[in-house]
């Protein structure tokens, strides 16, 4: 944990801040704060600065904040990701989280597995939460939104290519691709496919919604390694 | 898998190769094979190419094997890291053998944790298994070697500056550096901290045998992050 993410419900009053929960934890144990630490903190969607531990009882620590800065800049990124695996879920909301990453829309395909949108890792609460562990590690306090899609035909024939209307529109596919651009801070769609990648059909709805393909060289990546490696080629970090 | 790596062991005559163990189990389970079947294949510090199904009894998988490809090109680095908490040791074995690291040295450093070099994980055996499920996803067949490095003052001291002789030698550390460097096929040394960072006298020490400090801009990325998005913004992949 990098930065301490506060809520508005933690603030007893303007200037002062109660945490307990595994934030109290981790501040005790990893950070081991007493009266007097500083510690970076930042408000969901807000601001983000420091705070002096004031008092520690047993389970709550409060802290007096002072929080002048702004987030870092965001990714100028749709980020469009056939659902992966659940084992891979966290990690992926985290790291784009950590990234810099806004706009996430998970899309339904012919290779993932229909069970993969009945795990427990997609409600909200469980996003957010890793969500929240990813913004604490990268220093940012901009949480992304985060819009599951079950039907890939309607999203994209119908709303992909509004999405993509001025942008750098790619969909990362080893096959009948281009090389991947050069990092640049332009306005982007980038999407990313299964496991196993998007069948052919998919490869040309998403070529028709306005999609260039690109490929990533000769080797095969997973998804929680194209992403990283994507966003790092794709843009000035 | 993208690729299944035979070795020696696996071949019953020079072109026939027999597989059980955890291949047999992915073979017929997710590739689904049967006779007839086209897998591709490589061996393991050698060619690829592709394999016919040619029998399939109840336990092992008969195959017709003809390779004669050379693996994919490797990145020219080797690649430094202080010892990553075990659990993420298996996944960093398995991104830079997808993405073709060949030399990988693991360092001890002041934030490593001393229990960290007492895992399991750290066996030959283990470390092997890892890199080459890598190198099945990665579509590659040379295994990277792997060093542990237990002493990090007398490798920074007498070994690291005859590594970086002549190369692009760079540690990747937030405080007082450098934007990455663009990408180049430039021989490379890139050393990566542990969780935390290096304290000062290690990046001095870091600085001494030759390597210029880079970050990657405001966010600060997890280890199994850093990595490949290091690699990808430092190399044409």
């Amino acid at each position: 944990m990098n930065l301490l993410l506060l809520t508005a419900q933690d603030f007893i009053n303007p200037t002062t801040a109660m945490v307990c929960d595994r934030r109290y934890t981790h501040l005790m144990e990893i950070h081991k704060v007493s009266p007097g630490s500083q510690v970076r903190v930042g408000l969901i969607n807000g601001l983000q600065g420091d705070a002096i531990v004031s008092v520690i009882d047993g389970q709550r620590i409060e802290l007096s904040v002072h929080v002048d800065q702004p987030a870092p800049p965001p990714l100028p990124l749709t980020l469009v990701v056939a659902l992966p695996r659940p084992k891979m879920l966290k990690r992926i909301f985290q790291t784009i989280a950590t990234m810099g990453v806004k706009e996430l829309i998970l899309i339904n395909s012919y290779r993932v597995e229909k069970s993969y949108w009945q795990t427990p890792w997609l409600t909200e609460e469980k996003i957010n939460e890793q969500l929240i562990l990813g913004l604490e590690q990268g220093v940012d306090t901009t949480l992304p939104s985060v819009r599951l899609i079950k039907r890939f035909k309607p999203f994209v024939e119908d709303e992909l290519p509004g999405l993509c209307q001025g942008k750098r529109a790619l969909v990362a596919h080893p096959k009948q691709a281009v090389p991947c651009p050069q990092a640049s801070n332009q306005e982007t769609v980038l999407v990313i496919g299964p496991e196993g990648g998007f069948i052919d059909y998919e490869i040309d709805k998403l070529n028709q919604a306005g999609c260039k393909t690109i490929h990533l060289g000769p080797r095969i990546l997973r998804v929680e390694t194209a992403v990283p490696v994507l966003l790092a080629k794709l843009f000035n970090l």
